[in-house]
């Protein structure tokens, strides 16, 4: 029987239980796939303190939401996968183990070159980065965009997304040395925050301001920034779970810069707009990444029997880029 | 020489004046309307006070967002009306004077059949209402609105238009009686504020809540009910000023259900956007008109001497709709 994490409760890592499971039933249009990687992402932690539980559908005790395979298994009426296939994708769950069950439209073809550890970095990210940017901050080339968190997986897939499709952008962070280590991904300036003056960055490069903020940190502090940044008619995208929610912000800017204000999410989407991501995926990035235009940055990979030592890792802060579990089996690419 | 309503530094009604004025040189690209009507707007109000000056480009001391009335003179390219045409428009100021110049494309054809007192009605309402719900909300037929301040021109136009497009509205507003006396128009269900439960309301009628709010109010306690009214990925548009804003809102909801919150305003619409909306109007709402599907609510109409008594009129909050200014020479229609 395949092994996955499973949760037993909620609270530090020793919550999370290696465990042999046993794979649910493939439905007709369903693929299993052989999980080779596994990306580890902020709202695995968040799940696992218990303030973030699963969405509708997906495992309420498997954590994890991103995964590259090989399909080992098609169901009665699939006709787009084949046993073999090298997969990738999103799920609302379920990741951190051997083997998963997707629908065989959600998966994601890997780009030719990518390797499996690379694959299982890449949609989170890229996904969650493209979607923020050009779908719901509506960027055109050309524009200015303001990446909070930069050194994150999404910062730096944001900035290489940035630049790949002709815009400009301005990271921040909290660490210097980490900045400009991952600046060259695509950064056009970089502010450290506390540090350096945004205000008089974004001035002095993007005129007006920024077309688009990317923030996944929240915080009225820096919400205040965001919206300072922004020019007229610009929106700022909230990016998953604030570090304070509660936080209050002041409308006045919104108003009289006729501002947007929004926010989303992955982990909650219904199968029909994972299955639109996955298209736009193999439509519009996979190119790039055969040709090594963009590349997921992956800081550390770990053995699937250490997921507790990778989530240690992501609560610490330290890491720049994705953090990727490796489940060793025979196969693996 | 033709007479206009110039402010004459800000504060009470006192401070507008009925003076001659020299009408501008036209363009190659304008005409020249004589204004036979002038609808009144909140803007007018808050220009006049001084807290909120014309936009670059428009009369810096003539008050007037829309007019209706007839071409007068063509500039030397101009090839799309002539000497006679009907016409209505938004204008970012000069619509309190007996001629206004204005581009050709910006000018929509007034409706056959709609009266210029009704034009002079129209045009701002219908298109702030319109451009709020279906183009910054993005509601669709079957989905259910929010309409704050509902007696208002703007209010009384979006329920109509929701009706009109195979949508549903709940209104608010701070008196029974006179929300009672414009739900004909549309609403299909009212709450009065402070007395009726408005999350009761959307439980009952729009489920998991509305698709968009239209908000002509803000204010932190209103603000708080429209995000709690929204269902997931809905939009709460904000239009214009606030009563307050200065208020701060809570971010929690936003981001639990991935809202967006927008502002946007009319008047400082730049010439291009003006015309796309001119030309929107006669594809997609001038038979409405004809037709009467759609009409304007004219509370009062007042000689053009009496803009003073208009404004007060407005700031007094006791009406219901519109309130125009008749400019009544020679061939008033």
């Amino acid at each position: 029987m395949p092994r996955a994490w499973r949760l037993t409760g909620s609270g530090d890592v020793d919550v999370l239980a290696l465990e042999e499971f046993e794979v649910p039933a493939l439905g007709p249009l369903d693929v299993q796939v052989g999980v080779h990687a596994a990306g580890l992402n902020r709202a695995d932690i968040l799940q696992r303190r218990g303030i973030y539980p699963a969405p509708a559908g997906a495992p309420a005790d498997i954590p994890g939401l991103e995964y590259a395979g090989r399909v080992e298994a098609v169901g009665a009426r699939v006709t787009h996968r084949k046993p073999g296939d090298r997969v990738m994708g999103l799920v609302g769950g379920g990741a951190y183990a051997e083997q998963l069950v997707v629908n065989e439209r959600e998966t994601i073809a890997i780009p030719a070159g990518l390797s499996d550890t690379d694959a299982a970095a890449t949609t989170e990210a890229f996904l969650t980065a493209y979607r923020a940017l050009f779908i719901e901050g509506g960027l055109n080339a050309g524009d200015w965009c303001l990446i909070r968190a930069a050194t994150s997986g999404i910062g730096i897939a944001a900035m290489q997304l940035s630049r790949y499709f002709g815009c400009r952008s301005i990271g921040t962070g909290r660490n210097r040395e980490r900045l400009e280590a991952v600046a060259g991904y695509g950064l056009d300036a970089l502010a450290v925050d506390g540090e350096d003056t945004l205000s008089g960055l974004v001035a002095e490069h993007a005129g007006d301001g920024v077309a688009v903020v990317l923030d996944l940190i929240g915080g009225s502090g820096a919400v205040k920034e965001n919206l300072a940044s922004l020019r007229p008619e610009g929106v700022q995208v909230l990016v998953g779970l604030m570090a304070g929610p509660k936080d209050q912000i002041n409308l006045a800017p919104v108003l009289f810069r006729r501002l947007t204000l929004r926010a989303m999410t992955m982990r909650s989407l219904p199968l029909e707009r994972r299955i639109e991501l996955a298209q736009l995926f193999e439509r519009r990035l996979s190119a790039a990444f055969s040709n090594g235009a963009l590349r997921p940055v992956v800081d550390t990979t770990l053995p699937f029997e250490q997921a507790r030592e990778a989530q240690q890792l992501m609560e610490s802060g330290r890491h720049t880029g994705k953090i990727v579990l490796r489940m060793d089996g025979p196969g693996t690419h």
